[in-house]
C-alpha cells in the first residue's frame, strides 16, 4: 500500500505564529499524499471573552452551547483553517480547508451522555471516497475539529478523535502514519521534563504506567486515541514536538505507539 | 452546452434567518450543476462591535484592516458558509464550502487604488479544472467572498464580483444563468415600489436610466458586473427577489439583463 501521512497539530501550536509558520514550511515539504487536521486553540476563547460568551463549565469540561458553537465554527473553520490554507498554497501546496460538514466528510451524532456536552459531535463515518478524491488529484485536505449530524447541525469535534477517525478510514487503502504533534517532545515520564519523553509506548506499559499514575491526565484521551487507531489497523502511530516534524516522520524523535 | 446556475445571495437574506431557511430549500430544488456564491451580512459588523474592533470608514466605504479580515474570515468562511453547506447537505445537496484560497480556486490581488481599502481583493483568476472537477462530481460549490493571493494572504472580495468571475470562466463550457439574488423585486424604477421592477434591461435603456439618475447607487456595482458577465458571454443574467428562486430561473421574475 502506499504511505499516506496524517498529522495533527495541537492548538498550543495553532496559538503561536512563529510556531505554526516554522511547522507548516516543514508540513509544505512532507511528499503526498499527505493530510493535516487542526485543533482549536485560545483563539476561540479570547474571541469568547470580547464578545461577553460566557464560557460554561462543568466538571472541568467545556460545554459547547448554541454561542459557542457560533464562535468555534467561526474561529476553528473560517480563521485558523482559512489561514492555513492560504499559507500552504502560497508554498506549492494545494490545500483544501474542509469540516466534516463539506462533502459530508465526516459525520457525527451529538454526544449522549449524563453530562450534556451540548454541540459537541461523536464521530459515527468518515466519507473514505471524498478523501481519496482530493488526495488523487494532489490535494491536501487541511481539516477543522467541525463535524455535521446530516441533519442541519455542526458539532464540535475533538481533533485529536477526528483524526484517529480519518486515519482508521484510510488506514484500509493507504500504509498510514498518523502523528499527534503538539508543543512537547512526546508521552512524557515526567512531564516538567522534556528529555523523559518515552521512545516506545506497548499497550502493557502504558497499562502499567496508567496504574501507577505516570501518564499526565491530558495525554489520556490522546493514548486512547492513539491505540484505538493502532487497534483498527494504523500501520504506525507517534506522539511528538510539531517542531521536529521531519525526526517524528522518521521515528527518530517522539514516542512510537505500538504492539509488543 | 449544459446549462449550469449560478446563484448569488445578498446580505440581506444570510442576515434574516427564516429568509435564508426559505431561500435554501428551493435553492436545494434547483437541478445540478449549480453554484451558490454567498456574501456577508450584517453579522460581521455586530462581531467587530462586540469585539471592540472600530469599523474604519473612508468615503463611505468600509476599510478591511487586519482585524477586519480576521473578522470577515471568521464570519464569511467559518459561519456563514458552513452553516449553509450544513443545511443543504441535510437536504441532499452534497454542498462543499470553499473560499478562493482553497484548491487555489480563485486567485486575487490587493486593490491599488487612491483609497487604500486594506486587505481588499480584485479577483485575477478562476481555477475552471477545480469547478469542474466538484461539478462533474455532483457536489455543489458554496462559495465565500475570500480570496487569496498565492502568496498566503487572504483578502476580502465582493460577492458579486466573485459571482460574475465565476459564471464568466465556467460560461466557456456550460450554458450560463447567473441569478443576483437579494430583498428587493429587481432592478427598481422607483426603490420605494417593488412594483416598478424594470423586467428587461438593456446596455442602452441602462445608459439612459443612468444618466437621469434613475438608478440606485447601490445597484450600480451589482449591474456593472451584470453586464460585464454578459460582455463575457455569460448566456444570462437575472436580478431578483431570493424568495422566488424558481420563478427568476424561468425568467418570470426579476430583472433580465441582455444586450438588444
Amino acid at each position: 500500500m502506499k504511505p499516506l501521512f496524517i498529522i495533527k497539530i495541537g492548538g498550543n501550536i495553532v496559538d503561536d505564529e512563529m510556531a505554526l509558520e516554522y511547522f507548516l514550511k516543514s508540513f509544505a515539504e512532507v511528499k503526498l499524499p499527505k493530510i493535516l487536521v487542526h485543533g482549536g486553540g485560545k483563539l476561540a476563547t479570547r474571541v469568547a471573552e470580547a464578545m461577553g460568551v460566557q464560557q460554561q463549565m462543568i466538571e472541568g469540561r467545556r460545554i459547547t452551547d448554541a454561542e459557542t458553537l457560533k464562535i468555534v465554527t467561526m474561529v476553528y473553520a473560517g480563521y485558523i483553517n482559512k489561514n492555513i490554507v492560504g499559507k500552504l498554497q502560497s508554498q506549492n501546496n494545494n490545500a483544501i480547508g474542509i469540516t466534516g460538514a463539506d462533502a459530508n466528510a465526516i459525520l457525527a451524532h451529538k454526544r449522549l451522555a449524563k453530562i450534556d456536552y451540548g454541540y459537541v459531535g461523536d464521530v459515527d463515518s468518515v466519507n473514505t471516497d471524498f478523501f481519496l478524491q482530493l488526495l488523487e488529484k494532489d490535494m491536501v485536505p487541511v481539516v477543522a475539529p467541525i463535524t455535521h449530524n446530516g441533519e442541519g447541525q455542526l458539532l464540535n469535534t475533538n481533533a485529536d478523535t477526528m483524526a484517529q477517525s480519518i486515519a482508521t478510514a484510510l488506514g484500509k487503502l493507504y500504509d498510514v502514519t498518523l502523528i499527534y504533534s503538539f508543543e512537547k517532545s512526546g508521552v512524557l515520564l515526567n512531564v516538567q521534563d522534556e528529555s523523559s519523553c518515552i521512545a516506545v509506548l506497548t499497550p502493557d506499559y502504558y497499562q502499567s504506567l496508567k496504574e501507577k499514575q505516570l501518564i499526565f491526565a491530558g495525554m489520556i484521551p490522546k493514548l486512547d486515541n492513539a491505540f484505538a487507531a493502532i487497534d483498527a489497523g494504523v500501520a504506525k502511530v507517534i506522539i511528538g514536538n510539531a517542531a521536529v516534524l521531519p525526526d517524528l516522520m522518521e521515528g527518530k524523535a517522539g514516542t512510537t505507539i505500538q504492539y509488543g
